[in-house]
């Protein structure tokens, strides 16, 4: 789904997008994998605390599906205070936050605060993640001015390093998405029918269901018709679509036709096309 | 950081929050990881459509980091229609957007809209995952009424299963926390059809057409199948209207009947009410 270029044609200055700071990571597997969620949501720039086994780590390549040059451009600080020592503005993940007296948001709301930090003034940001299973020590996150909270389920909350990764580049990119003019969502290949194109199709409808004596039940019929209109009318219609439609009608009315039992008018209906 | 619990103590019924479906998963760790990232979103219903390496997989219980009770209940379905038969709504993942007729969502805005459709109305929803690598089939995105796009960097667009997973999740968990008062969209007099009796009719219509020739182009038959079933999904149909519909199709293939040419099976329909 993606070339090996892991978006870094797109990389921004230190100043423009938050750098992702790992504690004492222990497995390649999972410094890879979160290279890999920060490509997903435009996060670019990666610092590595004291790794359990060292760096490089050629695993960690292959974990990371293509975000190659975030791990090539990866720095290694023996400490939190030499990773950050850059930074304006410090994040760190807390899952079951302690530090009641550091300002804590959500990851929602710390993805619109680094939007505004970053892009709104320039300043540079970090955000710390805990190693795996212990998570942030009491003394990593005392370099934190920010706690960042993940609203999920008390009752099983247990992230891998990577989910937790993806979780905060996927509300960065949605907040600085937000920031930009809205993209087209989707494209417009097939073309959508007219209310009239559809209105004819009923119409036609209406009167096979007419000659055939389906609706002959006439106080019924005006129920009936509005039922059929209705759920005609849910949600668009392609041309082709309705084009299939009317060879639809065409064929189940045929032997009827043939039979010389009276018929609607049949306008000339193309064969839908698969 | 979680006990071995999974989270099931909490465990709602499958009308009060949406079932994950992974079809035909590849690796037993990503449907443990995936299951891993369900129980942190509170989502516990899990059902598998042709795992690869059959079920079950003692490796997905490793991977799952305690969110045993989502494996352990989790079911095995032949094919995508079977595991969402008795689903009134199906949601599909669909990293970029083909079918662009079928209602296309963000993450976000399909947790709110599956909040509502769960928690306010009552109605069995389910959301779809393709297989590793190759994603979702046309033919698995023709059973969804609904299409869910993750907003994330198109220069490096590569999540992994469980990734996905969590972060449909995390969305559900964030939208159900905040969750308001629902808003009525049918008027609760009307049942919506489940997907199984949807598929009953496009069996049978497909059955009709294959009986008046109208599908006897071999090489097209697939995509205008497929066509008809992407249009008889969008939005909802209610059991009012699919009894319509099939009275349609026996009133519009009657003449044929009559005529003695060949007929699909005609189950007895009730005329439709207005």
């Amino acid at each position: 789904m993606t070339g090996r270029d892991g978006g870094a044609d797109l990389k921004p200055l230190p100043g423009e997008s938050p750098i992702v700071v790992l504690v004492r990571p222990q497995l390649a597997e999972n410094i890879g994998t979160a290279a890999r969620a920060m490509a997903n949501g435009g996060l670019f720039h990666l610092r590595l605390v004291a790794p359990r086994d060292g760096w490089p780590l050629e695993r960690a390549w292959y974990a990371s599906s293509g975000a190659d040059r975030i791990l090539d451009a990866a720095t290694v600080h023996e400490t939190v205070a030499d990773a950050v020592a850059d930074c304006h503005r410090v994040f760190a993940t807390c899952p079951r936050p302690r530090h009641i007296v550091t300002p804590l948001r959500t990851a929602r709301a710390a993805a619109e605060d680094l939007v505004e930090i970053c892009r709104g003034r320039g300043l540079r940001s970090a955000i710390l993640f805990g190693p795996e299973r212990a998570g942030l020590e009491n003394d990593d996150m005392a370099h934190a001015d920010t706690l960042v909270r993940y609203p999920l389920n008390p009752a099983h909350m247990s992230l891998n390093l990577a989910q937790a990764v993806m979780i905060l580049a996927y509300e960065w990119w949605n907040a600085a998405e937000d920031q930009t003019p809205p993209r087209q969502l989707m494209t417009n290949e097939t073309h959508v029918a007219t209310k009239g194109e559809l209105e004819g199709f009923l119409n036609r409808l209406t009167a096979e269901l007419d000659a055939c004596g389906f609706l002959d039940n006439l106080p019924k019929r005006p129920g009936m018709v509005r039922n059929l209109r209705h759920w005609f009318q849910r949600g668009e219609v392609t041309e082709q679509e309705l084009r299939t439609l009317h060879g639809v009608v065409t064929e189940l009315s045929r032997g009827r036709m043939r039979r010389g039992r009276p018929v609607a008018e049949d306008p000339p209906t193309p064969w839908a096309q698969g």
